[in-house]
């Protein structure tokens, strides 16, 4: 039995999401139980007259909600009662709740993780590693993609580490190929965090590192893994995701200018709706932080209840897979490089 | 009378391409003189039986060529009889050359332009300013994309001073919309050097500062001018045309997998065709490089005629528009920011 404890609050389509996602995981695994954190008596309702096995669901009360717009140390502080700082702190104190979900504010998750839950042993930085969908039909995961806004070569080196064991043990991957974001191709590009991030990875037998990968090629398929350092990043995935969107709705708008495209569309309706769920993210899960203690999932502030349901589903796979302990025992090999 | 030097070698589509768009510049603007830099003979030759004023057009004979992978460093001393190195020493030597186009190696370009040609008075460092279309029909200038990988919050506010002025003079964007990218919208996101460049761009009077961007939202037309460091900006434009790119591959791929797809893409074909001559970057011209003492523009290395020719048409505008004194006459008002 698998316990995770779901922040039903906070995100753009919360509680009804969440909790529609949380009844869909629970049809998905057998052995999962999840805990529901947020306003008990607005999460019972929601439940009411909905076909699912009680005693696989229970309750955590928690009155208060998280803006986003809130500073994260703020509240850590003056929020105790919010569903998400109660749901952490549940998972710091409760030895059987194997992981955490939330869609709430991305700051204070970050910071009220970092702070209560603490790090795998030997890791430097927990980083973020969302996963994005590639044009021969498979994945690809950035980490850093926001927690650590600045980093050493060792932080990127430990990055391409966790992440790479992530996608062989979540998604099958085998031997992920992983790259590290340049601003090209060749050994000595980039500044000096980049040049001896590139001779560090070079050095690390537990990877299959390929080299540079210059940022066009991040959907390309020819990598599993991109290792960033936060800022750039997080420039990397929401680029992607911002031009895919935008040219998506450029079609869309330009369909209508047109009574002929208009029947043309017709004809492609359902190429386009394929198109359009290759490349919406919420059939992706959320962005998982990797080097914390206990699993922590982050999904989207939009998600709905797919998304929602695809995180639990990413939690569920870490903690099935003992991804925690396998990212220990690589790590523990490396003697900090120091700069 | 504007005098320019094109270097006709080192591209893709060298030197068919450069010659063919240096002679639709030249139909263009009727007060623009082309000196062609490259082999003489073979450029002599790709000119038989065209139709063109001789008087407008010179030759700068170079008979060796840079190829991409060559080390900038090597190029400058080895190279000097190449036609980017020739071009390069030309528009140093004579008064009366205004400007320099190439397709050829950035890294060389920089390089030579660097050390050879100097910068304006008041420039700690030039940078690059590529143009990317937006989904309002408008236009949005990134500086730094590639030139200084680490820079200092001066330099940011520097690379937004010209980029603004750059918009203001070559595209006639009134008061452009300057933002800084980060990894969120709040003033006290990202690293110190983003906190610190954010609160000098606020300060300083003759730019519109709008705050920081978060890359999603780059062809979303709100910003005319986004600031970053060369490195993100490399990642913030790369990952774009990537994007684009991909997608409308797939999109292709996708339209052959079935029949009733391929009727309805022929009914939408004009569509189509516009949609790709919107993401073609070839339409919008060159890279042009910021704060060097003389204009210089870098086309892609893959340039056709029409971007060859609309490259030689921002050397051109920005040398009419004297966008070189412009920019120094604000620089000079600002000392410079220690940090």
């Amino acid at each position: 039995m698998i316990r995770i404890v779901l922040d039903c609050f906070g995100g753009d389509h919360s509680p009804e999401a969440n909790v529609d996602g949380a009844l869909a995981a629970l049809e998905q695994f057998p052995d999962l139980k999840l805990i529901l954190s947020g306003d008990e008596e607005v999460l019972r309702k929601l439940l009411q007259g909905r076909n699912f096995d009680a005693s696989r669901i229970e309750f955590l009360h928690a009155p208060q909600v998280i803006g986003c717009d809130e500073r994260p140390t703020d509240v850590i502080r003056l929020k105790r009662d919010s569903s998400m700082i109660k749901a952490i702190r549940l998972l710091r104190d409760d030895d059987s709740v194997a992981a955490m979900v939330s869609t709430g504010s991305t700051g204070a998750l970050v910071a009220a993780a970092l702070t209560r839950i603490g790090r795998l042993q030997g890791i430097i930085r927990p980083a973020f590693c969302p996963i994005m969908p590639t044009m021969n039909g498979g994945l690809v995961g950035v980490c850093d993609s926001g927690a650590n806004v600045e980093v050493t070569p060792e932080h990127l080196r430990q990055f391409a580490i966790m992440a790479s064991l992530y996608m062989e043990n979540v998604y099958n991957v085998y031997k992920p190929k992983v790259a590290l974001l340049n601003v090209g191709k060749e050994a000595e590009k980039g500044d000096e965090l980049r040049q001896t991030a590139y001779r560090l990875l070079s050095e690390t037998a537990e990877i299959n590192f390929v080299g540079n990968m210059e940022s066009r090629d991040l959907l390309s398929g020819k990598y599993d893994v991109v290792v960033a350092d936060g800022f750039s990043g997080n420039v990397l995935v929401k680029t992607t995701e911002g031009t895919a969107l935008e040219l998506l709705g450029k079609l869309k708008k330009d369909i209508y200018s047109k009574f002929i495209y208009k029947v043309g569309a017709a004809l492609m309706s359902k190429m386009f709706r394929d198109e359009k769920e290759f490349m919406n993210y919420q059939n992706y899960g959320g962005s998982v932080l990797l080097g914390t203690s206990k699993v922590v999932v982050k999904g989207h502030g939009s998600s709905k209840a797919r998304s929602v349901q695809k995180c639990i589903e990413q939690a569920y796979k870490m903690q099935l897979s003992s991804l925690g302990s396998k990212i220990e025992e690589v790590i523990c090999r490396y003697d900090h490089y120091e700069l």
